[in-house]
């Protein structure tokens, strides 16, 4: 059933979600889930609501405004309104290594994702013949120092020409510039192999065997312009012992790598996911 | 600060968020938590929300009569009111282990749990001298086939005397009796040393090994009159190994038995436990 | 590098690890694994050895015969003698539900496992292009009440032709008859969705949720012929709440399902596991 | 039944654990666990063998310079030999927070662990009284930066006298000076509330909380003169929310904490800790 839902960030003060829930209530809103948090150390109060449009009094696209003009201006919210329908355009970005990827594909294919895949774009091109064979055009864009900007615009390009809404980045091996960033900001969701903020940067499996920890984990974050410092999304570990080599620490990580990477899909597809300065706030 | 607690249970119908939102919007409630929950299979509605009184514009013992007739009665709502403070009244129960007993003591002592524990009453007198330590009273009740019902009739008598409000079995190696347990309907807390359904009833641990299980747990649920078989509050497990003996996994479970109890206890004394037929909802 | 990998089994006696080293010593082996257990309820003896090769000094084919001359008969061991190459093969059959299928071919196609994947068999399908884009044969053997042994017949000259070493099953969705399974004992794995013992049998998420657990899991055993009972060779388990649906509780548990399926064809294929009674040993 | 354990460190050569084995065997030795680990990265050998002393044929205080000179010096073997009684000999330290002293105390009362506490060390005097009623001296040396290493000294004279094997710091808030360490080598655990090297130094939940991640941790360590960088031997995580407190981290926290610093002081106890560089190979 399509439904819509409500993102509200505002200053905390007495009466939202009194009025929220009557702003829904009267216009005949059939409410789905809805969940608030108030920062206390910042004052902030946020809020997600989702309802069902079939009995809604208010047609599907006077809702902002009216919403805007009867609540959100009253408390000074910015707020932003979406729907279930049509599905959110999600293109995929992978270099070589194929675990993150695949498990995307394996889960869009059961419906587990509420989701189009437009695009699969990639450095490389050893994975093409998998892709399509679940029906999910792949293209190829050889990266080098030197074309490394222009191929990011013809990217870009492509992305827009396709709609897409928010790009994940499945262990791709290439760091995006601040403009290609820029145009989406708090959209592109990247998987680093480690739990940060432990283990920065490159070969990460590579220092965690060097300092002897055990436990190995993954990080979903949003991509910011700090490279590995952007907002945590969802984090996971795994138990490794002193007879794993870093091969292995690889191998025990990937499984890790990939069901981080899929819940921290799975929660911004929801629209589950707010953003707080650098901290994220999940209404799961 | 004082809270009061609001716990409301009746069917779903539109606009029960809306009135409970209004109700503590006007009389000025500084809400800090408010949870809800549609149960869609036996659409059910369930909510729970906790505000500051100092600010709050009706005094503490008309809140109740106020809400009832404002907005208790239009919805059908079965609600109950709680404050934080005076703190709940827990008894323990305790037989010879220790684990459990310990570790409710630590964090009490540490002030975790916002309880009085007027009493610790055990079926041997072993412990006694820690359980002073912390400044509890400790009662021996030595139980046989012959006077257990007339122990738990002075049990009883001694816990209406001290205003006790819930129990918990930190590993008692006694059934109650139906009588006991309808005296304190959904207050009695058990910890059972398995992941139910798995293993109900004595031995677990041994029921595990001979299985050859890879992983062990333990469950904290309400009691009811059938054996094992109550509202389940909280789980967990713990990874063993085919080395493991017995008595091995026994200690590794102990580990998980005292978390859980703890957790149990902790959201019941928040009032984030809500029964609905024989599951428990947490809104935690 | 090529290896060779011995397996014992025998009553508990002094001396047995000194000689089995002092074989593997005097003949040069370059010892890479050695695992011993000693189960003190049985008495019974239970060892892995993993050398290489290349600098042994007795020849492949010669091994089997000369340790069981020197060592076995002394001891009176059951003892069984495997190389990592050629690799096994293994026959995966399906169902409808893909997501263990695919998580099993993406591991494979990353060389995850040391295996050869001959045939996937489904009884549906629907799973064929994407099982042939990654280049191993599909084939389908639909079934009927009637058809039943018949089609096992075929299914099992197949697997003969092929030379299929063990079979995996990913969710498939038939109950294998007794003479099937007395083809491949131990050789058959299963993923059920449940932490056994508890929920045996047909449709274990909705046996959890009537329940209320807080935790799921997943079990992979070695086929036998009492349902869901044979020894189990890993489970895990992961979180749910009161609000997750039977739908949601599948999505969950089969990020489950898929690990610890993966896990447990990783101990078979490495001749980690050691069948004791209806429970495993686990060298790892 | 009282054991003998031997701890090996040598090259990696061929025939070592067919030597150890035959020494074992052919002085009547009943083995309980062999361990060994060969690190490829560096040629190291590591081992460790437990056995009964019953029935084996070499006095008790002869087996070190009998095994040293028919194996030891064969192989160049560092080695060290250890006896499961007496029992070793453990101090504890602790500063005002009393979670992790009472988990140990519990555990100890219980019998897991096989351990005499000789003294639990503060530099406050709150604990005295709990502590004393589980039969264990308390002592009290308040700490100033002017007495800091006075009192130091006299700590360590006082663990002599009693013959402190080794050291467990419980949450002490005291920086240890390099002298005392030194008297200590591998000596003495720590627990950290951090998943090293994530938030090394103070107040880590802090830091855990400003950086919003997903799971908060513990490690517990060797202590070595840099700060919080000693040889890693057990972490364990907590998975937290958007919506926990600093306060809610803590105490979150501290039941990973306590927890993590058992199974340090267990396998310390056992001698199933071996250091290797920074790093720490765990026969568990």
């Amino acid at each position: 059933m399509e439904c819509a839902i409500l993102i509200i960030q505002c200053r905390d003060q007495k009466g939202i979600v009194a009025a929220v829930s009557q702003f829904l209530y009267f216009h005949n809103g059939n409410v789905q889930e809805v969940d608030q948090y108030i920062d206390n150390e910042t004052g902030d109060f946020f809020m997600r609501a989702k309802w069902e449009l079939e009995s809604f009094a208010i047609q599907k696209d006077q809702i902002e405004r009216i919403f805007a003009e009867t609540v959100g201006v009253k408390f000074g919210m910015n707020f932003s309104l979406h729907f279930t329908e049509p599905k959110p355009r999600m293109a995929i970005f992978v270099s070589k290594l194929s675990h993150c990827l695949f498990d995307i594909l394996s889960r869009y294919y059961s419906g587990q994702f509420e989701v189009e895949i437009p695009m699969v774009i990639s450095n490389h091109d050893n994975l093409r013949s998998v892709v399509e064979a679940f029906g999910i055009p792949y293209y190829h864009f050889p990266i080098t120092k030197e074309n490394k900007l222009e191929q990011e615009q013809k990217q870009l390009e492509l992305m827009k020409e396709h709609g897409v809404d928010f790009v994940v980045l499945a262990r791709y091996m290439q760091i995006l510039s601040p403009a290609f960033i820029a145009n989406y900001k708090h959209q592109i969701i990247n998987i680093h192999h480690s739990f940060l903020p432990a283990f920065v940067g490159a070969k990460p499996y590579h220092a965690a065997h060097k300092r002897g920890v055990k436990i190995i984990g993954a990080t979903g974050h949003y991509v910011t312009e700090e490279l590995d410092a952007g907002p945590i999304i969802e984090q996971d570990i795994a138990r490794v012992k002193h007879h794993n080599t870093v091969e292995e620490l690889v191998q025990i990580g990937q499984d890790v790598e990939k069901v981080v990477l899929s819940k921290a899909i799975k929660y911004h597809l929801a629209k589950k996911v707010m953003v707080m300065g650098n901290k994220t706030i999940i209404f799961n």
